[in-house]
């Protein structure tokens, strides 16, 4: 008996979670759903179907747990509340300080549907928060550290592209060494914004643009660049699509903290990703909770949940004894 | 209402424990339990008393978790189970091997007594477990890599020891660097247990010792040094006091693994622990699980469990709103 998966929304998320779905034995497609024209659609599983989101509701029998792929700003918050009451849902909702509504509006449609919601997987929300988790239990008196990248950043290359003169733009989130250093060095700095991450940027400018004034937008654009060293980088089309196509990030979380009656050992907790596919990871890391919703659905619960909530093994393929026996 | 902690056995993992316990200010130091004479202990928590392990059973009103600090050879085999019948219980078993029937037994004993047994707890087996699990669960096609190191590995420390002419020794476990970086760069190479691993030894000898026949036992040795590359050297007790008082150690698990419709993106996790003491970091994972132990119970929860059983939220003090709010 595999689990059958559905797909809404075919962007990077929804594709990257197709192919996950083929890494995972225990798992099938059963159907990838669009607000697009379905005709239009061409996914890489051979004999899917791909239906428009209005049929979704019709298809409930025939899927075990529907991945969301859309948008944190507008779609989730939508979307996960409505399908949670017809099915098991996951979702990679990331604004954080949303977070706890978004919960509340999950965990009464699951309920009132009797279906499993998973909320916010992914990295950070998902796997950072997981290890931010641990590590706050493990030592309580300490210091919780995330950094991000080095990696682009989507929101920031859209702020760039939103520029007039500007044709394309690729931004990245890029870690300062010397804070990471100091931090695994045990030193519990209190960094700024400015101390943690610089931002690079390579923008592609349309003929005759004014390089000057587009450098200056750029660097103090509140919110996303005026609290950081903001380097610009004009490039060619050709080398944006030459050098720039991928998709990597990734980043650090770091717990230090003390034990010892009188605090004196220090201890250095650090997990790290290094991704070559944002989205491709996320949905890995989507697919795994999948499994979580079908295993905790059928064990009868229903609710939101969030990644704090599961207990690991419900991820795993493998059964207790094996987990115990090959991986504790 | 706070937790009431019990300890067996005050060795460094013990007062490790102790010292845990005081850093979590929703537990409390209920009693220490001693095979020794307990008129010769003398713990560090003002106002707490020692018992001898016999009166263990008349207090288990008085103790929500007992936390077993014993050794994994001969006496957590016997006392887990032995102690799941009247209390929650928590142990750091860490002979891989056996981990499977250890289970069974604490499990039937627990079920029995109607508590909750957590086994295997603190980083090897414990965090970096989880960790093993969590990149197995993600990337589904790839490798697993454990190092451990640098730090002082008690039992290699004693084979030293019982060598004839040796007075006292210090060994350390050492990651080797070069594989350590192919491993990052996503090589997946194949290593063998020599290519992973070295180990330095730091040895003090009696009078007269013949130290070329120490050494050569040393390097010899099978099962223990045989298999690596071992550097001995010999020191003064001085300097072994002086320079290799402490208790350090850590290690590294990484997963590296594929994603993408054609395996095209690579991806590595890294989960990393630099320790000061190793018995207070493990004991500050033990405490955790006990709030663990505590909550299970308390939902009506028995039999044994591991970590991989067991949903993150549980290890911590903070409410899931806090937690959503504050580390999602």
């Amino acid at each position: 008996m595999t689990i059958k998966i559905g797909i809404l929304g075919y962007g990077n998320l929804g594709k990257g979670v197709e192919c996950a779905v083929k890494h995972n034995p225990d798992m099938e497609l059963a159907a990838v759903f669009t607000r697009r024209d379905k005709e239009s659609l061409n996914i890489l599983t051979p004999g899917v179907k791909v239906c428009s989101v209005q049929e979704a509701e019709s298809m409930k029998d025939e899927i075990d747990v529907m991945i969301l792929c859309g948008g944190s700003a507008t779609d989730l918050p939508v979307q996960t509340p409505e399908f949670a009451k017809c099915f098991n849902v996951v979702d990679s909702f990331d604004t954080h300080a949303r977070i706890p509504e978004h919960f509340e509006a999950v965990d009464a449609a699951a309920k009132e549907g009797g279906h499993v919601g998973i909320i916010s997987v992914g990295w950070d929300p998902g796997m950072f928060s997981l290890n931010r988790l641990y590590g706050n239990a493990v030592l309580p008196e300490g210091n919780d550290y995330t950094f991000w990248g080095r990696g682009v950043s989507q929101g920031h290359s859209d702020a760039i592209r939103r520029i007039e003169g500007v044709k394309d733009a690729r931004q990245y989130t890029v870690p300062v060494e010397a804070a990471l250093r100091a931090v695994r060095d045990g030193e519990n700095p209190e960094l700024t914004t400015r101390q943690k991450h610089t931002r690079e940027c390579f923008v592609v400018v349309e003929e005759g643009a004014d390089l000057k004034r587009i450098e200056e937008e750029i660097v103090t654009m509140p919110n996303y660049f005026a609290d950081y060293d903001t380097t610009v980088r004009f490039i060619s089309e050709e080398e944006l699509m030459r050098d720039h196509k991928g998709i990597p990030h990734g980043g650090f979380v770091i717990r230090t903290g003390k034990t010892g009656w009188e605090n004196e050992h220090s201890h250095v907790i650090e997990y790290s990703l290094k991704l070559d596919s944002n989205p491709e990871f996320t949905a890995s890391v989507i697919v795994a909770y999948a499994r979580a919703a079908y295993r905790l659905s059928k064990e009868g619960a229903a609710g939101c949940k969030t990644v704090f909530d599961i207990a690991p093994a419900y991820l795993s393929p493998l059964s207790g004894e094996e987990l115990r026996k090959h991986l504790l």
